[in-house]
């Protein structure tokens, strides 16, 4: 997507034609700064801090760590020590273990003079496969966009509400829920985003109105508890947000407070939509209430980052010194509060039918 | 209540049986300052500049503001005077207005060598009404919890989830839907509070939190958007919450998000009460989407406020600089999510036949 009118993606390949670039994201939405990895070593680092997060662009970074590696150390061992290295970085991210298998499976049978360009050609074809599954979402899910927007007064904007970031800094290109958001713009419908917040570590106001902002999509910033007002009063005609795990009966994890919106569009009759790759199905699990909540840090709900009026960044403690608080990290939106699935195969019901009717081959092979 | 084992009121007639001293409620959660109040001007300043809040509080202020210009000029152009003064310092708050015509009612007739007399009666009177009221409602609220009380094992919290603040600090002492929860401490039952944050003024996290620990009642911090998941996993028995005013059809209008939890309440077999006076009712009013429900400042949903690491209190910028934001302050309940209110003169259903038989007095004289 666009940044003041440049085209970029999250991750790609320096004009050296060997080190690897990616937006640092530990500094948005306060500064917009680009970091250059040359070895393995810097790529983990990326990982670990946060300089690059979301699940797929976690994979591609990881993915461009190997090739990294395979410059300097081609060898078996320091391919296995590559994967290890990088696979510790953030132990519980299933897309980087994902990613690193991938390269190991590409990797192994490659005699180590080989290794280095196989390697580059893997990361890259998986950045490009990521961009592909992203474009498609949002192709799928400009049809609901554009019917909305036929039933409009021409030039009345679609407003969709969307929280967290799923958007294209969470990938390599497009992201999954903004995906429909930025094809509908680009295609020139008038949309409106209303942001959550998203706290506590407030993704939506910090990451998502950074990069609709940035690509010159409206929106408007609202705290957490707005969205229920907003649609009782028509000013949400969709919902469409990200998960990070649906179940095989369509149960949604995705970030807490997603189930309190899903409530309010049920409640007032407004679409809401689910956008994933196909990859974020769980066909093991056929309850969404079997999935793990990971409880973080209170400190993430008893303070608050941003910039000061010199324009330094800071974090200030907003409760009284000593207050107790909890933070589960994501909820549950069960089936029947989704109205339907946005992915690279189409758009589809929530129930388990429709999830495997689009992912026929899946079913089948198991 | 007590803040570390004392006594306080939120504002009370100091040791010089003149003057009056309030908590700086603008200092809080950071640190905890009373200011000694001791012309009209000072009680006016305290209003507008919010060292009070809450609307009873706001109410019993202005009336010792009015004390405190009678021993000073006492004739009807001072005590007029007194009164447009103070009345201009929150324009919008009922309670403001009500409290003033309540002291002007009491006064006029009384000749101005006895008007300090009179007015530092009625506004003690004011204040001790308040309190009394809070109480009762806390006593009628009690019977809830000492029913869930009597199913749990022994020694196990009633969890009560509440939003924003409706605290003994917004009025002179128990609070609205704080009351049930003070009483039934005191009483011994062990009660847990999950406190909303209330974003965007964050009330919940820095007053609810900070009178709560105060008074010694266990509590815990969450973001708004935890409250649906809490619920979905049983960990919440009861929602209390206050509101701004509660239509004859009994909607609810109350801080914005309340209608959030209210529909989670809902979906998971939560009671849902509401705690509030009979002067928060609008028997004028039917339908509670005809209230109309103030925007504020897109400053509150873009910073936050809270302490550096050195103690010293700052605003941080949260969004990227330029980003847009929007801020309703209020949202609707509509009476069907409502299990029932709990008012000073007992609990009731949430509907209009329910209130107007509390109320009976007040219906017949319409």
């Amino acid at each position: 997507m666009k940044i003041d009118g440049e085209h970029f993606r999250t991750i790609w390949l320096a004009g050296d034609g060997w080190s690897v670039e990616i937006i640092d994201q530990t500094k948005l939405p306060h500064r917009f700064e680009t970091v250059r990895l040359e070895t393995v070593e810097e790529s983990g680092r990326a990982i670990k801090t946060m300089q690059v997060r979301g699940a797929p662009l976690i994979g591609a970074t990881a993915a461009y760590g190997v090739a990294l590696a395979m410059r300097t150390d081609p060898s078996d061992r320091g391919l296995d020590a590559a994967i290890s290295f990088l696979a510790e970085q953030r132990p519980t991210a299933v897309n980087l273990r994902w990613a690193l298998d991938e390269m190991r499976r590409v990797l192994a049978p490659v005699v180590p003079a080989a290794r280095a360009a196989a390697a580059y050609r893997r990361a890259a074809e998986n950045c490009d496969e990521d961009v592909e599954t992203c474009r498609l979402i949002g192709e799928h899910g400009l049809g609901l966009i554009r019917e909305i927007a036929a039933h409009k007064v021409p030039g009345e904007a679609v407003n969709i509400l969307t929280h967290c970031n799923a958007g294209w800094i969470a990938c390599v290109d497009w992201g999954t829920a903004t995906s429909p958001i930025y094809q509908a713009h680009d295609a020139g419908i008038p949309v409106h985003v209303w942001v959550d917040e998203t706290r506590p570590r407030n993704q939506g106001a910090s990451l998502t109105a950074f990069e609709l902002g940035a690509h010159g999509v409206a929106h408007t910033i609202v705290v957490d508890n707005a969205g229920g007002h907003l649609m009782q009063h028509g000013k949400v005609d969709l919902c469409i947000v990200g998960t990070d795990r649906v179940t095989a009966n369509g149960d949604v994890a995705n970030k807490i407070g997603t189930y309190l919106k899903a409530l309010a569009a049920h409640d007032n009759g407004v679409p809401f939509y689910v956008a994933l790759p196909h990859t974020t199905i769980d066909w093991s699990m056929d309850d969404g209430f079997k999935i793990p909540i990971e409880e973080r840090g209170a400190e993430e709900v008893l303070s608050m980052t941003g910039r000061l009026p010199d324009g330094s960044v800071a974090t200030v403690d907003i409760a009284a010194p000593g207050s107790p608080a909890a933070n589960p990290a994501f909820d549950v939106t069960p089936a029947r509060l989704v109205t339907g699935f946005i992915t690279e195969r189409g758009v589809t019901q929530d129930s388990r039918d429709g999830l495997r009717r689009l992912y026929a081959q899946h079913t089948s092979a198991r």
